[in-house]
């Protein structure tokens, strides 16, 4: 697989930024393919926390250039989970653990095509740990990968069917009223629901700027406004807006949503117009 | 704008390293510009704190090679503030959001030569968000920048007089005082002043290392030595010293003088020299 | 010193990672060496903590290219403490400040071949400050070498017996018991300690998975198993495993042993079978 003069590899792992985990796997990707250009996407997802990387690689893959992308978000290792490379409709190489966490980004990177399991002794660092196999397994194949070896060298196929599945909470859609859930609260504190702005119109219909709307949670009832960005609203006041990736989110104008309205990851809320 | 094989790009944002709004940002720029050498010189800027990430920009771009600088901590994003690229003496450009972010390190680069508003539409990302103006006009005008287009061509001209303007607190200096105010914290706990070393000198004249110093500040009088560095005091006791950035700086050797004196940012302080 | 068409460099420091410090290094060091490769280790390590600094460059190093690798956490900048740089078997130059920092990665990567102190005036960045060693010596020096630079044009020879020492924690190992100490607490919260997983079989002989264990630590007594990997027990069950670099470590499946054992940096602790 061809991949240029400078072949783009992406990293996103729990790892977190303090240990050397991070980039040790880097270091064994750039001893394979020296030309590689690899880029962090993030190495701060919670702990454990699949899904959050996975919301994180649907957010950014899309804006990255077409590459190798490894994802180890792995409470799973040294069992008996997959590891897995998975080619897109979009040319990239999508390389982790069998687990959902590179599931959720597949359809927008135009869909899966292949899958292997990551075997090939020769692209392992022997003998392979039972604790690190970003390390030992995942880098190593990337490495390759972006080297330009063929996706079917890793090993045996894959059944797309077969791969663990993963998706984010469906929000429930009716006639003025959209049901949902916090999925991810992201370092300014604002909140990012489960559902698209679409749903939200599915739901509403079409709304102008600074609509009220009542959110109901864990028993409150908070008073907002729908706007097109932070500034429709004064510093310190809520809103709920579409985010650049079409999703709805609640924030506060230069505050945290978190905080103020003090909600968390998987609160479920219902949104609803406020008659007038 | 030609910028050698591998030209350089930094980026300097209040996005948190947790989630992926960098590596986007990062990922925008080598799609345009796959060439690129692109650092990061913070993402960890405190959220909406323009004035800090002024102080970080004023701290590293003269020591970045030059290159092209973008910069977002961008609390008016999707508002009508605008968006700009300014060409600086040293042959930079810094591109990011008119809210004074860009200012303080101008005159450092050479002073300002040329601002424009980014606009041009080839060189965004369309649809525009109107919550990450990082992604969708700041990075991709960089990578264009980058890769060889002319600063004209990304908008109109915009006045150097017409920038908002942003300047780091004065301090007052007089024979024998000094009034200054903490401006920022750094991740050890040192406390970076208003004031610059040649100040503390044109206020108190040349001190020997070792001089006790008076520091007043929210009513309590804090003594202690100026010193050259660090290593002048013994473990645990604070100094006033002038950082590798020229400006004075409080610390304790291999401790926090943010949590052992009990300052903050913004707290005023009076420095005198203690007659003997 | 050749170092191929991207010469690699890395960089470990304790400068935390909102701070611009540590770009500050990666651009002196591009900007004396264009073509360089340069990753970052980490920028996490605990303040003016030389231990934890010399135990993530034990950990990474091996598994990086090999090239130059810049580390500074640095409590003595500023006073006499040598700036010095050793080139190891393995054909890497590590440049540092003479305290230990970079002494027990070397056996690792072929044990040091010879040192130099960096006291070139052509290779630092005039005038030096007291207290930013890595911006105006440490960098500098390091894209020197990574572009070409011979070793011995940094400075005298340094007596590779005059290094300052150090080294982790030797455990004691007799029949049947193991004594040593936590030395490194990771973002996961797994305690790694001063014993290789050899020194627990020499003082056990050989141990079966789920063998049960009694770990004694300030006057508390903990009872869990080995393991080969998180996942032989179950979820928030404790365990001792050999890590991925062949070192003990207290681990929790899918949680903090830090937080669910209440052990420190430091403890000292007793590991003994427990007879059945």
């Amino acid at each position: 697989m061809a991949r240029g003069s400078r072949p783009f590899v992406s990293l996103l792992t729990d790892f977190g930024l303090r240990d050397p985990s991070a980039a040790i796997c880097k270091g064994v990707i750039l001893g394979v393919c020296p030309q590689a250009q690899v880029i962090d996407i993030s190495h701060e997802v919670g702990k454990f926390a699949i899904r959050d990387g996975a919301l994180l690689l649907w957010c950014a893959l899309p804006y990255l250039p077409v590459g190798v992308h490894v994802a180890v978000v792995d409470p799973g290792v040294g069992t008996g989970r997959r590891p897995i490379a998975v080619r897109v409709g979009r040319g990239d190489v999508l390389i982790g653990p069998d687990n959902g966490l590179l599931v959720p980004v597949l359809e927008r990177l135009g869909g899966p095509v292949e899958a292997r399991a990551v075997e090939n002794r020769a692209y392992r660092l022997e003998p392979v740990s039972t604790s690190f196999h970003g390390r030992d397994i995942f880098s190593p194949a990337a490495g390759h990968v972006a080297a330009g070896a063929e996706l079917e060298s890793l090993g045996p196929p894959v059944d797309l069917d077969s791969l663990v599945a993963l998706s984010f909470p469906e929000p429930r859609v009716e006639p003025g009223r959209l049901e949902t859930q916090v999925i991810y609260v992201d370092t300014f504190g604002n909140l990012k629901l489960g559902a698209m702005g679409e749903e939200l119109h599915a739901a509403f219909g079409p709304l102008a700027n600074g609509t009220p709307l009542r959110v109901s949670a864990e028993g409150r009832a908070i008073e907002l406004a729908w706007g097109s960005t932070f500034g429709d609203v004064s510093p310190g006041i809520p809103l709920l807006y579409e985010d650049s990736y079409g999703r709805l989110c609640l924030a506060v104008n230069q505050g945290s949503a978190a905080k103020q309205l003090r909600l968390a990851e998987d609160t479920r809320i219902r949104l609803e117009p406020i008659s007038s």
